[in-house]
């Protein structure tokens, strides 16, 4: 069986075992307090070009957007995604729990524009009562989305500033965000980051690392007292070197997008070849992630050599399936899937 | 001005207050400890021909939503209502400052079904990994809906028959249910609902009285510990007496029926007025509240003499307004309105 | 039976019933935005001779306390209060329910002081990894004290003054507050408060009204979107002038310092008879409750007769009780008290 | 720098490394339902010679406590601890942070007892209103405790038949039930366990894993839908397999116990040479944690080779510092030490 279920299937790119393996017996103090997290904070600034940044490491995903958010927000504000974003659908009302409403607005191809987001707000601002209302407050976008498409520097910016302009947060989800950075559907670069919202997180356990998330805290004011919600939401890890190590090798000599970039090739390998042969696609992606539109007893018979995500029945006779590169896939295994497709 | 803007405009039905002025010397224990309130406890029984239920007085609309509904779920729990719900739109997020998630089914004139309700159960329930999307575990509906219209018994039923078979609670905002009942468009009558729903309340502040709202659980399961969740949310009156009083005397001898009956005649000449005059409805309701769509020039002169609600904008020469009548609407001022309409 | 357990167990004093009837048939828009409530704002902030405050006008106490505690803690912050403090033990956990802790010092006879809240602050913030604890930020005081005492202008002047200094806010739950300021254990007048914390509130339940509390808000810093704190919590009361009303009444003439002061004589004099008769008291107090050490074989003669409030045991063979007077307590059943004392 | 200030300072015990440079590649299903999940819940139930429990992996120590104590209360009910609990003290309020309050009893070494919770109860059950009061449902109790002692077989059994027979449930943190079970201290045994709580956890961040915590649930009523609570909390890491791999590692030949074993006994030797040298020993632990008394000029000389974590001020001229060992820990490092000591 060779899977394409998910990107999160292998343990880790090699190098960084190597490392975890190099400083097993060194002693660091904990909750990313020791030299690794520190350089790591450091490479990452770099890649950003930008030093007055804060960064801290979590572990997962869902723990990352509910500490992010329930830090922002306060119990009477909202935040605002797409009806496909992750915290609106598959985060077990994570965001709720803590207390703040998702809102949604209708997703284009996973993604959602200014527009939208002023309807919203307006809606609220010019009721009559408008502490009836909850208050719209952060923008939460995905790059790249959960549909595998991306924002273009044009679109984020306009997002961006109508948020600046209206007293409102942005927020950027990057769980893949290195297969969205080298994807050719978006002209935004890492650098351009910081110009383009208040806070975002660049995903380590879905592009190389064994797990974590690096936190970047642009905006001055949202960076007090962060690490007292990490420690609050079980998101401080006691040996934060873990965490410090993973990044710090990642984002050595640009590996992190070179990772993401060979997964990205490959998964556009097995695009075109589904093109070639007639298969339409139910998101036009150029990441990591590929939707097809697949006949039912097709899928059957590659099932017995290959696993997919179902990501949702399409009509009677096909189904959406979405298939995931990663760090680990090799050019085989994509070979023997284009050859049975 | 003559306003119509709302029905909670005045203050009690004056019986009310009779009552209030001669039992103010009165010593009685507090938090709904006191005669008053078990005599009214007892009425509301018999009005439902139904010994086996809970009967609690609270102040307010939202607190009772909020504390009904965060008793029941757990916190990847949630409440699947119309997207015109009060907890959706009108309640500042009271749900979600909770943590639980506010799920929503686009509304037919205030109304949703089973159908749509089984859509959001199955979707999670037949998901992959089901514990990453929140679980559908309770219905609320309100009755008569917030665009005036009601339920019939049948689709009430199929609601309730679908949550019982599916292991989901059914809640009934009755914010309004005197103006409901006594309305043409429903068969449902006040001692049907132990059998159409799990728990819902009686409201009187819309209805009759200073404030209050009368709580009726009938499912045993949701029972327990009540009034530690009203103690908690701050919604145990010290002085309940005054809660308890207020529904004595609006369920001796049918008196909150007859009140609410009166309000929807006056309503319904409003209505018909304004159909003959050529006027649009903006929807089609038999209860105290009427939606009527009114040129903005002549919604401007009209407003020199009355207040009106307005609903939303209907189009860029059109607004919808909404009409209240209650217990202390005058024939006298509905006719002034119906001469200049 | 003469009840003397509570200070709420009859309704309101007559004016204000005299006055809820008069204007009953009035139409005034919701939601506290109606004459009464702008007219008992503007009494307030004259006897408190202080224009720029913000006042709210909530339902009771315990919805007063988590409305303000919570509008002003983020999740990692704490209210300090005394291990009496009413929202430490009798709110069932409304605080923790809004997700933060209380922290509590020992009372003495209901008070802390500056020093027992500089312990726990620089214990927090000379731990060595702080964010592992939770930050202390509010302070919660009682005026008077859940015991019936009262802090003295400089013993509450030195909790304020550590509290700006350090960056902490104060916040006085006044449930009891006409009863404590015309004690004469202390010397703070109604016009220093303004200067002695951020926030306080006004009991009306316990001091004349049907209900009710007004929430004066000093800091600035505070004063932003409470009203969407109170709608989301339930305590905007949607006949907001039932509110107004009543505050207006209390605050027209001094009538609110006038009843409470009578109440207040009237405990002392019981005070007084039980001291001539040689019982002993729990807490010396010089407001309207009044706590005395009771052996239980003459508490259950009493009983016959009489109402109390048992406070807690004392040893085995005495109780200690707590005798409350309010606006409607009259001489005749003080007097039938003392004799069989 | 030889650092004995927490055990949480190095990476992992190497075999652990070496299996997931192993299975690196290894393509498994995330979220706990890979092979390696499996093989481990299953080595977990064979040690504990118990086959109904279910088995949960989460990755630290106040995520577990957090994530499982929010699964089992109701907002209007607390979790009771010893004052010095980690819970109460070091997890930023992550318990209040979700709703319910942490009631505390005064600890004995770090340790409750069965009258002290019963008062507790009682004081809530026998209060006039007891809904007033925030009901005691859990209680929480370290293994060993936070200052390095243990509860006997005997004293546990007498804590949990109280909870047994009041309707209370019993939670063990484990953070370092190695070091616990295996001192000679305690007569409690791994397999005594599933007798002894109603749900407990197995460390693994403190005790040779990178990362980790096993949930062990025995009492069927906290089994259901906790991997909803676990998603929600961000407790489910995707790849689950690296929690998997490294309990099934330390379940594999009872490594667990003989890692924890030597590090005691590392522990008890720097503890003997203590006592010969003089020092007062703070707590009599017979675990990996010492607690030694140590003058400040003393300890200041020390510091130039050591690191020890500072417990707390004893008087002017000590300090209460804390000793660490861990897996890692070697003979002659400790050797070094007692020869400076």
């Amino acid at each position: 069986m060779i899977r394409f279920d998910s990107d999160y299937l292998e343990g880790a790119y090699p190098k960084i075992l190597k490392k975890l393996v190099e400083i097993n017996y060194e002693q660091e103090p904990g909750y990313g307090k020791d030299k690794y997290s520190k350089s790591a904070e450091n490479k990452i600034r770099k890649a950003l070009n930008c030093d007055n940044v804060d960064v801290h490491f979590l572990v997962g995903g869902t723990q990352t957007n509910m500490t992010v958010i329930s830090s922002i927000l306060r119990s009477y504000q909202s935040v605002i995604c797409a009806d496909t974003g992750h915290i609106n659908v598959h985060e077990t009302g994570a965001i709720e729990s803590f207390g703040n409403k998702v809102m949604t607005a209708k997703n284009h191809d996973g993604k959602i524009n200014a527009r939208q987001i002023q309807e919203l707000v307006e809606e609220q601002r010019n009721y009559d009562l408008p502490e009836h209302l909850v208050m719209p407050k952060l923008v939460f976008v995905s790059l790249p989305t959960e549909c595998g498409t991306n924002y273009t520097k044009e679109e984020l910016k306009e997002v961006y500033d109508y948020c600046k302009e209206n007293d409102l947060y942005l927020y950027i989800d990057g769980a893949r965000l290195g297969y969205g950075l080298v994807a050719k559907d978006t002209d935004i670069k890492m650098e351009d980051l910081p110009e383009l919202c208040d806070v975002f997180y660049i995903g380590g356990t879905k592009c190389g690392a064994l797990f974590g998330e690096a936190v970047v805290i642009i905006n001055d004011k949202l960076k007090k007292d962060f690490r007292y919600y990490m420690k609050q939401r079980g998101a401080m890890l006691a040996k934060g070197k873990l965490l410090g190590i993973q990044f710090d090798v990642l984002f050595e000599n640009d590996l992190y997008f070179k990772i993401c970039k060979q997964a990205v090739e490959l998964a556009l390998k097995i695009k075109e070849a589904a093109i070639e042969k007639g298969y339409k696609l139910y998101f036009n992606s150029f990441t990591n992630q590929q939707f097809i539109i697949m006949p039912n007893t097709k899928l059957k018979s590659l099932e017995k050599d290959f696993a997919f995500f179902k990501w949702q029945k399409y009509d009677e006779k096909n189904t959406v399936i979405r298939i995931c590169t990663s760090w680990a896939t090799t050019e085989e295994n994509v070979n023997k899937l284009i050859e049975k497709l």
